[in-house]
């Protein structure tokens, strides 16, 4: 139910698009219950979700949990106190930040994300939540591109993800 | 548990903060047994969610009416072929895509944002469903502020909210 679309954004890149699985009602609630089944049994407090695809499974997740549900966002999107985290690009460097009352120290964290690319943004996200005390428990994403070698970044840590894509 | 934030994002402004409401696992879930409530009995056939915090509640509401989500996203966003539609802002205009393919004609939506202010935004989502063939059953947000008079810009469609401010 994901899409291939050839050359987005930029020409060479095949995008891997989960609108199509998103609009499937089926594929949405299995991919929904899928990662939910991943993460019932590890006693989380809390979702974190990266800005902005994240939001929609993050969201998800946590409701199916019972749990509370915390936002990374790009700079200047937080209203109130935030901590922050630069990472690379392959060119230049961008910015994440959380608020800063978002996690209580102790708190057992599920960090969620669409897509494991070469996993800079979520690994920022990661620090993020470290530095606000919280403890990762699990990584989830919809889709990893393996053959970027993103997982690498996330040794310390539970890394699951529904599809796996081998080679563009 | 709705937090306020004054002078942001410019001096004068009260922003109204749903991420305390987000992290608080029984405010949080409240919320979404509430928006679900309103629209469990409506036979609705997809949620549309605008970006990005609109993917939040949208998700979820989709996730337990157990139908689809689609996404509207500003321009560029979306890989595939879209619609767009623009809109006047207090300086300037703004633009929204959805996918052409994302909505089948008469596909009863409910279209979701956090937060009613002047309507442009969301009155824009409702045009855009409209042209790929959707037909509005209810649009829903968290936040109305009813002294900006946003509502009126949905005078044919059934409105919901969760809380009303009537002054800054």
């Amino acid at each position: 139910m994901i899409r291939n679309v050839p050359d987005f954004p930029k020409k060479g890149i095949m995008f891997r698009d989960i609108t199509t699985l998103l609009k499937d009602q089926d594929s949405f609630r299995k991919s929904a219950d899928a990662l939910y089944d991943f993460s019932k049994d590890l006693h989380i407090d809390k979702v974190v979700g990266i800005d902005s695809r994240g939001f929609i499974f993050g969201g998800i997740l946590a409701n199916k949990l019972g749990i509370g549900f915390v936002l990374v966002r790009k700079p200047g999107k937080l209203p109130a106190e935030t901590l922050s985290q630069s990472y690379s690009l392959e060119y230049g460097e961008d910015t994440l930040e959380i608020h800063k009352d978002s996690i209580t120290p102790g708190d057992r964290i599920l960090l969620h994300d669409d897509l494991l690319a070469t996993g800079g943004t979520a690994r920022a996200a990661c620090d993020l939540i470290e530095k606000a005390g919280g403890i990762i428990v699990q990584v989830s994403f919809i889709i990893e591109l393996a053959f970027l070698g993103g997982k690498d970044k996330f040794k310390d840590y539970v890394v699951n993800r529904l599809v796996t894509y081998d080679s563009e």
